[in-house]
């Protein structure tokens, strides 16, 4: 049974807020409920980065009803001009009575001064409300906007035994249907998706958000630190429905075949003296690039050399129902091991 | 984990609906979600009657994006001019490219002409999308529409052996604290809250919302065959914080009495000649007065009459881990009972 009360209000702005990953690239996800006397008379999310604010489309809505409302959003209200004015000053201007908040802007340039605002303009400000399922909602650009750097969740799919493919490298039979879906789901969430030049070569991916409904198609990664990827291959391939594509390499790499790559319209982008990719510089590349999320998948030697590097802030793991066996087939990590 | 497709944007039209449950009146509730290209660009309900329908905050939110767009709405779009101008006329000047619609709008001024316009104008549009779910939201808007009549839910807490009361008549021990939350909020999302005389004079309620949030408040409805009420009475108490009183009685009740609880601002609305209440007609005259969903809050003899006339659509049932015993102690619904 429901129960009408603050968490009510913010789990629809959360909701709201989580309708929208994907769609919204390095700035977070944000939901906005406003509610008078009893009434709900504004909603809104932040659809796009660039344009207006969650708040902004819930006052727009509410009109003169927000004059004396309830403002429920699901991160604090902005307190700088960004690519659009502050939300403080519209929720100030349009009449608040009470601003309910479930977590505080880790970005710098607001990172509690948004509350102030609202404080000073006599504006009682609550916190913390869901505050927990607020941040996680928005982990990558927590991360982003505090580090610069992408967060990576690595997608395994993988039998009983911790194997992603046989031994003949085949893996298409690992996943079911609805795995298929939710992975495809997933892209339509991240800002890019990364694979290594290993899993490229075996099973020349599109990396495409492949839904039964229009989605949306993060960049594509390869990891290719001798430049092996083939100029036909289908991450190459620029059709409409498809992110651009982004090769991480080496210094060293062939000047020909980087050459060859760029004529395909790739980025090709050295990150160090190689032999092997610098990978912590590679998601500082990324990020430069405004990459904020990256969902990471595979092959087993990209995850393991992530893994180890410390790359890695989340595993979402596919667990087929099923054993593979032999100790050639590919592991989901594979690198050398922990000692202990 | 989520799926995205089109199951996924009618659940969020479906809760921005239901979150509006209680305050549109005799007007059902409306959820609508508008994607292009894999992005939400509007999204709306219908937040109070005479105002915009769920379509045209979307759309507004949308704007020039909703051209191409696909729309997800939970009730088929209105075909005609009712207190705001048809929202098929305004999805297809939009520019919609694709309406998924939840059920039809069993509205006889509707029923099937929404959608049915909307083809003409050569747009496709899918039904039955969640649509078991979305009956179910507007199950007293359905019935309003189509009979006249209030939509009955009849909410009982009682103990384990189906007692009501102790056999002094005490109930306030039945429920507990996240109980009394659920009905409240039950209280919020109705247009009325019945009870008969009897509850009245044993526990004078006040028959208002309480929670910790402002909420709404449901006309106050008293079944009171012989208007035994007493003009002091709680339900009759007009603060700003309470619905207006209906007291449902019959045509010999006395004059005097009637002058006296009419002076409270009350109305005196007989219901057959007597000497019970016409419950029946007492439907009718609710209905007359637009209120389509009545929460019934006992007792047990009105409970049973209720239930013995076949108004009753509905029962919510707290349970109490708790055993009163005693042939004496009220039953939740207590008429001579069936035969077979």
């Amino acid at each position: 049974m429901d129960v009408i009360n603050d968490e009510y209000y913010m789990s629809l702005a959360l909701d709201l807020a989580s309708r929208a990953q994907g769609q919204t690239g390095i700035n977070p996800v944000v939901g906005c409920v406003i509610v008078k006397d009893g009434r709900i008379v504004g909603i809104g999310t932040h659809l796009k980065r660039g344009t207006a604010h969650a708040e902004v489309h819930a006052l727009a809505m509410a009109g003169d009803e927000a004059r004396g409302a309830t403002v429920y959003v699901t991160l604090e209200p902005c307190s700088h001009y960004g690519k659009t004015p502050p939300c403080c000053d519209a929720l100030i201007a349009a009449g608040a009575a009470r601003v309910v908040v479930a977590c505080e802007d880790p970005n710098p340039r607001v990172a509690g001064r948004g509350i102030a605002k609202l404080r000073e303009a006599g504006i009682p400000v609550e916190t913390g409300t869901l505050g927990e399922r607020a941040k996680r909602l928005n982990e990558a650009f927590n991360k982003y906007i505090t580090t610069g750097l992408p967060f990576v969740t690595c997608k395994v799919a993988s039998t009983l035994d911790g194997r992603i493919a046989a031994r003949t490298g085949d893996s298409r039979w690992v996943s079911g249907p609805e795995a298929r879906e939710a992975v495809h789901t997933l892209r339509h969430r991240h800002d890019g998706i990364m694979v290594g030049v290993g899993t490229l070569l075996a099973d020349n991916p599109s990396l495409t958000t492949r839904l039964s409904v229009p989605a949306l198609h993060p960049v594509r990664i390869v990891v290719d630190s001798a430049l092996r990827t083939p100029p036909d291959a289908r991450v190459l391939q620029q059709e409409a429905e498809a992110g651009r594509t982004v090769i991480l390499t080496t210094e060293g790499a062939d000047a020909s075949r980087r050459a060859a790559l760029e004529r395909t319209g790739a980025e090709i982008v050295p990150c160090g003296a190689g032999p092997k990719v610098d990978l912590a510089e590679a998601m500082r590349r990324l990020g430069e690039r405004e990459i904020g999320s990256v969902l990471l998948e595979g092959g087993g030697i990209l995850n393991g050399a992530m893994l180890e590097a410390g790359l890695i802030d989340k595993v979402i793991l596919f667990i087929a129902p099923k054993i593979i066996g032999g100790p050639e087939s590919p592991s989901a990590f594979a690198f050398a091991g922990f000692e202990k």
